[in-house]
């Protein structure tokens, strides 16, 4: 447990949590997530929007049902929290994150601005210079299935984007193997990916009813999914290819693998059931899934299969952009970060959520 | 606490709940949440189709992820299990209620069959002889904000229709200050109201992109909803129109009254928060409702206002259909037969899930 | 024919029409229809948007197959065309039309600026004062099914709103009849009704599997239906509430008269049809009316019924509010005016457009 | 001109065209695009569904206003038409078209039984004897881009598949060329493409809102796209993957080329130009195709480009698929087997149908 969720004289606390930019498609379902989550304490919630300081989240949307009065972050005390979620776009981001450090809260960065390890990566694709380049170094990269042990000792997590979420967790356990040559990966996202307001949001006419490829060639998130399957040992080629689809949220990759070696179907499917069976957010499919069966959870799920020549592997991988590919996954750092069980406050599927509360009365935090 | 819920030696045990016909759309996702309620067991579930039986309920929808066998109730000691969900179509529910309440299950029959205090009304609008006469004097309509105290002593629940359930909250306090001389109300349900599986489902095609009237006049929703309005003492004319509209799950009923006297905007609002501030499950909005507000909880959101010239009164009313309108309703009145707190096990947004569970760890139900 | 139409040596060209904000949701679909005219001739279309100007039509919006370049109205020379079809927003509309009728050209304004009888009305409703009110006398309402014989003399239209074509065409027959006491109207539309472009238009998140009423009480379409009802003989009561529905393109509109006397079924569809069999694009149909029935077709869709004690009637109308509602009906408005067949140039599902042509065939208007 | 159309004293006359299996998705709407046709006459349309005989086709389905009585096909004599199209499923096609071809009709069937050259192939993929072995010969393979000289002297027509259209017009430029070393096809479709009707179609519960891959491995389109790139001279791998993706009307096929040799941006654009300029039913596009931009028109749009660092060739492509990927290909096919313009009677948006028209008005067939 951090010291910041424990008061002088033994007693347990719940750490006091900020959230920055709670009015957009993030931010606002973190501030949710916090407000059930039942020990961390949602603090504070803020905005960049004028016309929303002083209303409550849920004056601004009535389906986030939390009554936190929504502030101006230069108006906090910011050493009054112990964590915070910084939910900015790319950017904006790094210099707030720079002033919560510096007032020694642990922080999860939303946005691509502590994803890349080098600041020039950074520069590169998003076409700025990087606002707390020194910062970039005590940053991880807040994928838990494959960093579980440096997110638990890290001050600075930079949240992974959705569709890295869903392509790294796709492809590690192949990666890991060395027994990828190539990969193409064909990625679909509902249009809540695009954010929940403002002129950039993609209007109702033209979406519905349509598909389109965007983003060709060089989405920012195609170096991220580079430089973490790097990190994993990759270094073949990589093409990426994003689509919007007219589904709110909701995100299907598929990934198609040229193999090093042959492989047959037994060892592949003891490949994923070897790295996934033990996560609790990652479900092994034995069919094809749909971006339906994860929608409103933290779960990815994962299908591997062989090509009917068994020349070619895919595998189909399906989150919720918004929950496993933003904000519960933040709140599944924030958990790993402050001590608590992974899952803590983590609703998916109401089964799941209610699972999660009897697993901490079985062995209570505050003990 | 119901005697079924202590065993021999006063230790208290989870309620063991049969949920019947677990496959389509309201029973499986009564399953769902029985499978996440911290005080009530999910004991078995039953499917009618053949296909299902043996597997579990997550093999057939994945996006349940529920790990109980399905199996046939014909194959089960009814004697063993202390409550029931029938999730059945109307028609075929009646006899297996009557099995259950033989065995002393007390019992929460989710279709048409026991929402109407004589059979002659159900057999005129369902077409069919009631199976079970008898049992209807000691069923009970479950809207719990009408009728809490009868369902809290009730051993039968005939668990309201959607559009009935909408219409009603929408309706009765105007009702209860005999304020209502004539009602139209013009209902748009979502395509899951429609049901799950097979054949009567509504296609993809035909229905995207499109919207209807249907079942006009006569829709089976219309005579429940004048029977519970009556014993409200309502009198009048009453026309309802449902039509069919392109989302999956949520309703939303339009309600235009005819006053029986002017009635200024003070009032009308005085009126609705008298009646529902403390109603854990019906927010009376301040702004135009929207049916995603309330999608995926167990609430009902109401807007009463006046026309420009305060000759007519509007109330909106949202619900989810197959929450507030089928299976959540079903585990609020669940709970109150059983003695829980009402809104055990119902999330409710994230956050209000988590706050359910806060609630039971300040007075934990098994002290 | 309109003189327009003919060249000094008695030979017949088609008139030159201009499209003044061919970028919007209806202006785009006006110079689509118009490009694909047998008889009219899309001679210039405009935008008021920067960016568009110099590229095609087709540059824009690849869906229209329209190769007119964008220009600015400031750059043309109104004197050289025959006729003009103005899709502004109301308020920018009215100065065009002035400058437009100043040079002579029929004009058709698709806006509310010039579809009431009196500027005041139109002040009340749209907080502004009218920019050319002395042009509202001889401007004509352009429903062609209750004002053909005005349209066919007049030199300015003002094109009815969607929801006020649908409404009157379903109400015109009982309002004619002296049936109608009191009446409420529930309308649907699609998102396209509120733009294509910008800021304004609703965005997918949030709209998309979700549905409200909007604009209540006051929606400015509200007078447009009184003052055309009026017209007709109606004194009584109007109720109108519209909602948003999460589809593109149609419009659904339920209304429901409390007739002044008892009516039968049989004198209610014979009044139906007495009022709309002639009519190329009313149908009257014998059951519920979809709203994909008539997507992308200049058709209403009309269902006379009555409740079923014979105390109230409904109707059901069916429109595309892009077609009928907005651009098709501007089409047919500018054949009426140009002494062209009405439906010329109007397809009407595939079949209507071809047969549309084959009665040209047979009677060419260059004789 | 076919010989069927002209009467013995040498007066032309229009073709009389019979659509077998009226009442589904494709076979509704051939029989729309015939109904429509200026120069094809719509002769009589059957259905196996036994509640549709005698009504017509606008009973059924009001959006196609086709008065054409529902025959059972048993009931027509054959010999009575000049050409039929066949929209049965593969299997009950063969018999029928064995039949048409016996009273010496021209025939496009629109299913998979007449698409491939070899019987034994079609047994392997589908799962049964081929009904009609003897009359693949004189099949021929309706891709007009590809085989027009073929299809305008050929008697029977296998009408290509959807996903097959968008795909080998995709690649057949590259593959021409022999530029193509390994190719993978991400393809996502609409629901129409599943069929209007019957217990197959996918219903709006589970497909609204959500996305899924399905048919992998081994969906019967591979194998036709196989042996159509292989007649040009394709020998390489080809891995094909279909999603459903929650529209109606669409078809957008993602083709990523691994190329024999490096290729710059001109040579790609070039290639293309080349090879499409003149096609009146392919737009080469200079940005990233929506599949909205060719809803409701026979029209296929290509965008081919470069991967960043050139090793790898994207091309996207987009149909309507029940449009050029069934129905109004069908009609290309009957207008060049009939001696008609290749474009008679296919309206592509508005504006195309009615440049249809114009064509022939200029050098009218019946001259």
């Amino acid at each position: 447990m951090s010291t910041a969720a424990s008061n002088g004289n033994g007693n347990w606390q719940k750490p006091r949590v900020l959230v920055a930019g709670a009015t957009g498609a993030v931010g606002s379902l973190v501030a949710e997530l916090l407000d059930g989550h039942p020990h961390l304490e949602l603090a504070a919630a803020t905005s960049r929007d004028p016309d929303a300081i002083g209303k409550t989240l849920r004056d601004v949307y009535p389906e986030h049902r939390v009554d936190v009065p929504l502030s101006q972050v230069e108006d906090l005390d910011l050493g009054s929290f112990d964590a915070a979620v910084v939910a900015y776009p790319a950017g904006p981001a790094a210099p707030l994150v720079g002033r919560l450090r510096a007032a020694d809260l642990v922080v999860v960065d939303s946005c691509g601005d502590f994803r890349f390890a080098e600041a020039k990566v950074y520069e590169q694709w998003y076409g700025r210079s990087h606002g707390e380049p020194d910062l970039i170094d005590e940053a991880v990269y807040g994928l838990p299935e494959l960093r579980r042990g440096e997110i638990g000792t890290a001050k600075l997590i930079g949240n992974p984007g959705c569709y890295p979420t869903a392509s790294i967790l796709a492809l590690a356990p192949l990666v890991e193997a060395g027994l990828v040559a190539d990969v193409i990966i064909d990625a679909k996202s509902g249009v809540s990916g695009a954010g929940k307001r403002g002129g950039v949001a993609p209007g109702f006419v033209g979406t519905h009813d349509s598909m389109r490829p965007y983003g060709v060639p060089g989405h920012r998130h195609e170096p991220e999914i580079e430089e973490q399957l790097g990190a994993l040992g990759y270094e073949g080629d990589l093409t990426f290819v994003p689509n919007l689809v007219p589904i709110d949220q909701g995100e299907l990759v598929n990934v198609y693998v040229t193999p090093t070696r042959a492989i047959d179907p037994g060892e592949l499917d003891a490949l994923y059931e070897g790295a996934y069976s033990a996560e609790p957010f990652v479900e092994v499919a034995s069919g094809l899934p749909s971006s339906r069966d994860v929608q409103r959870t933290n779960i990815c799920r994962v299908h591997p299969m062989l090509d009917h020549d068994g020349s070619r592997i895919f595998i189909f991988a399906t989150i919720d952009n918004l929950w496993k590919g933003g904000a519960s996954q933040a709140i599944q750092n924030l958990n790993l970060m402050l001590g608590l069980p992974e899952d803590d406050g983590i609703p998916g599927g109401t089964a799941v959520a209610s699972k999660t509360v009897d697993s901490l009365d079985r062995s209570p935090v505050s003990a």
